[in-house]
């Protein structure tokens, strides 16, 4: 068995992998950490768990990662993970990144976003970890920068798309929708219960983070510069994410182009699937599952294509797809261990 | 006292011009009608209205409508609406009516995206009922179209930069999402708590009827032909609606230019209130009020202007502009009866 | 215009205040203070309130309040009120307490359950702020300790029968749920949107401050002791407060009995609504309104009363009742400002 | 492989059957009846599950149903299984049923409270299949009538106090709170979002046909006659049932009688989980799985025992418990297919 260690497990994102690598049949989980339980049993953070895992938290440090894990998932807000990460490979470990630390190809861009980055060595090694898009690469990283859940949500649909020319690169618009466990767990006014419910609202309008992130991938794949515009807003839910895309179809591209494009990308990709005509991507529909649901409609006469994807922002958008990446560096099938059964309800 | 009836009191349309106008200091509620329920006690179906609200329930007849009322609000389904209006006129009431049948200029659009109309006579004569662009109009109307809580939350923001000309009338993108009382309190599916609760979903893709009607409105204002992409999202929350629009400014407009246009165009109209920069509308700051929030973001560098506008779906969606204009035709103060106080929370 | 303040406005109760009073016809909002966010608009806090309310929050001092105010409602957590009221009395004031520092008789048990208590000398004077029932009292007060949530929604159903000799005063039971709001605005774990969503749990069981509070007035109003087993929940919602109280009734009583005791007893007034049979009372009913509405079942073969009562926690269960009182001290009819249409939906 | 069928696989307990059988490592999903959706691919109708199931539902036959399975569960409402389940058996078929039709042994009581029974000869094999309890008499059982939701609630908890003497068998309250689930995915306006978002209410009160279930097994297990006071609510989630019991301790007994007791009895039961002091159930910790948490707390003052349950109505209510009982007449370990990690949010 391999052990899995999860730096900062108590987090949504963390726990959410402790969800998936409990039930994981090729690993073992022996480290979690969290600065702010340490010393507590994990299933008295999160009382579901009484039963399923033993596990105390402790406190991170190198030695005790090194001692006993042989692959971890660092879940951690960024700025941290850069300066845990290089000693771990030194010492012969694969990490898996879901911060924003290791996301990008041009630091420079990281820089204007984020910090200084102090890792700047381990960068072109570094793999974004997209899995149906770089899965080759995946395979013998060392290191993963896990994708954002909204570049996620976005790269999928557009990226075959783009590929094929099939849409032009400019005046692409991603009007997204997330759940409130995208915030994440710790404590703030905009996920406090009585301000979230019966709210929608957009939040850091044309602002966001996520945004260069998007554009970097984008670029690389169509070869050619993108900026798109990005709006995020916020829907009463806990766990879910959608993502409305408007692009502008190349001429004569008609609805079979689309489809047939979509469909043979992903055609071996258990995670990706093509919602039939008229039956939009719901959150429901991949709540608690590493799928990425995705619809579109040509819209002729406006000469507009609409592309929709849903995605659960903790799974397929970060605790899944990191999942996905391991079983791809471990040579495993990409499934193993996600294969969880949507609730119908 | 104003005498005024409600036809089709037991929807969610209808109840809450029950609130509103229970309320109202210048009208008596004299006649709630519902085929569904009449002989019942309104507040039997509504037990909220216990000690509010004594009338009981009646089935709609002309005799009654004309004997007991001076003003008459139509909230049902299209259709029947065009086959009762014409009678009412030729006794001397005046209608607000909150179905499609009276809202389109072009009634071939009109039958086109429902059905045969019935009364085209009233057509050339009904107004539609924006309050804020059409109030000199719906002053000296007898019969009002009421608009869609869509064709609401799209419009105010346009019509003032395309009369203004600060942005370009083509490659608008609306991308809208409701609360579920905007399909009505008939029951289906896809109002079944189990289905809306952890769901967020697209519907009617590019084939929302409040398409057109959007579409005629701003040909109209910006007089030239304009036909917008539009894509309706599920929101699980109640009531509220929240539209995000893309659009193409005009040439070395800036911001100031866009807020001084929205500001003076609204400066008058207490329910256009145009939010701080940086704090876009959220739909709970307008629950249960006839406010329309206004905010928006000019991204330069990718040339896109980014709107959002907040209502509630049922007030300046639907009942509460419909009694703005009722107060229009009255000759009273547009807000008489309409300054609920928000919730908090 | 009677002045008004309030001093911890920002909170739920505090800005529920602001919501009522803003739009009371016979007082005038003169001072908001918070200590967070002291020289910020309130509209800045709570945008919903952007055109409805202009003032500026300010830190609180006992100058400003004399200079300012003429009634004062303290929405703070306990212990700070005991320190503020004396010298506010003082200066002749009048004081609306939302906190538990004088809802107490018997000083032992306040300090028992909450700290020791500085303005013992008030206590006497002090008046329990449950207006149907100490009403009399209230009008001539100088300071009121108003009720909690939780005693309010037990009390109500309770006293009228317990006068009355209808239900034995021991081994009653009160299984009371909450929604969120109750908890206030500060941040905290439960709170936590992701952490309530589908969730539904007791808390503090058997061990909830509002215990004894309810114990001491009960055993008042029937002379005798009573301690009642008191469990409460929180319930996915953000206001709301649903009570299902299990009584035993006393020898040969029937249902007609119950429902004639409850009616004669809450006849004039108008915030106690009784329930028709087989129609049990539903939070929303009552949302954003003062109503407290009350049903009851009598299961002969188990010699069981089952009360049911619902109110609004934020409305009835703190600033409504605190403007109720407001109301009583001013000679006002008590449903001034009060009468809320509640939303259908 | 052993070939399962389910009859009424398109309603909630129906698919959640699917979810929990198509996952399951011993059976072949081989059969899906509903008359609604008959000819649908069952992947249309629960879009989630595209890529997951691929049958087709298939209107019920007695042929299709003995030729393609060896073991059935019946997801209907009462009344239909009584007279499809004969032949079966007759036909060498083993049912799970999931209505009330085979859960009571006096068949008296069962006409009370639903119809006229019409396969009496068949009530003194069938076993209550609340797993924990009636294990061994499951393993060899034909037919199953599978517990309801509520009454598993009360039942866990209370049945080992009883046995053992630890409280008394009267005066026993059960305050009940379900999910929306629970009433099925059949139209009705208790189900819709819009009336259930923002409710708390009670139902039923006094009247519900669980009651008699809850009295009949209480009684035999006590072996005194039992009828307890039962109150069902409806809460704003789609799964999750709470159950607050208020019992009478018997003298002497202590806290640690109460918590010996319970945990010996579930020793060794994967499913019954108890939860640690003042730490108590919440319906979130157990969703989407077959585990019932219990928590309890005694207040000696008052002389009272408050036991809380909380399980899935959909999961250790319904369909989960099903699964458990075929588990067991297959020999299988219990848990078996039923180790789904819950989500931590």
């Amino acid at each position: 068995m391999i052990r899995v260690g999860i730096v900062g497990a108590t987090g949504y994102a963390g726990a959410e992998l402790v969800r998936l690598l409990a039930g994981h049949p090729a690993v073992e989980l022996t480290l979690l950490t969290s600065r702010q339980y340490a010393g507590k049993r994990f299933d008295a953070v999160f009382p579901s768990m009484a039963g399923v895992v033993d596990l105390v938290c402790r406190d991170y440090s190198l030695d005790v990662a090194c001692g006993q894990t042989d692959i971890i998932f660092m879940a951690l807000p960024h700025q941290l993970p850069m300066s845990f990460i290089p000693p771990l490979l030194d010492n012969g470990k694969r990490v898996i990144d879901l911060s924003a630390d290791f996301r990008f190809r041009n630091v420079a861009v990281y820089e204007q976003y984020y910090q200084p980055h102090q890792a700047k060595h381990l960068i072109d090694e570094s793999v974004y970890g997209l899995s149906e898009i770089y899965g080759e690469r995946i395979k013998n990283a060392r290191l993963i920068g896990n994708p954002g859940c909204y570049p996620t949500s976005v790269l999928l649909p557009l990226i075959p798309l783009l590929k094929n020319g099939l849409i032009t690169p400019n005046a692409i618009i991603a009007d997204s929708k997330s759940g409130v466990s995208g915030a994440g767990r710790s404590l703030s006014l905009t996920a406090h219960y009585c301000e979230v419910q019966e709210s929608f609202k957009a939040y850091k309008v044309g602002q966001h983070r996520h945004n260069p992130e998007m554009d970097e991938v984008l670029s690389i794949e169509a070869q050619t510069p993108i900026t798109i515009t990005f709006v995020p807003h916020l829907v009463p839910l806990s766990r879910g994410m959608l993502t409305t895309l408007y692009a502008t179809p190349e001429k004569s591209v008609n609805s079979d182009d689309i489809r047939n494009c979509l469909a043979s990308f992903y055609a071996r990709r258990h995670f990706v699937r093509l919602c039939p005509d008229n039956k939009p991507p719901d959150t429901r529909n991949v709540r608690g599952t590493n799928f990425c649901d995705i619809g579109f409609k040509l819209d002729v006469p406006r000469n507009r294509l609409i592309l929709i994807s849903a995605i659960d922002n903790l799974v397929k958008g970060a605790a899944g797809q990191a999942v996905q990446n391991m079983n791809l560096m471990l040579g495993l099938d990409e499934t193993t261990g996600l294969r969880q059964i949507p609730y119908p309800v």
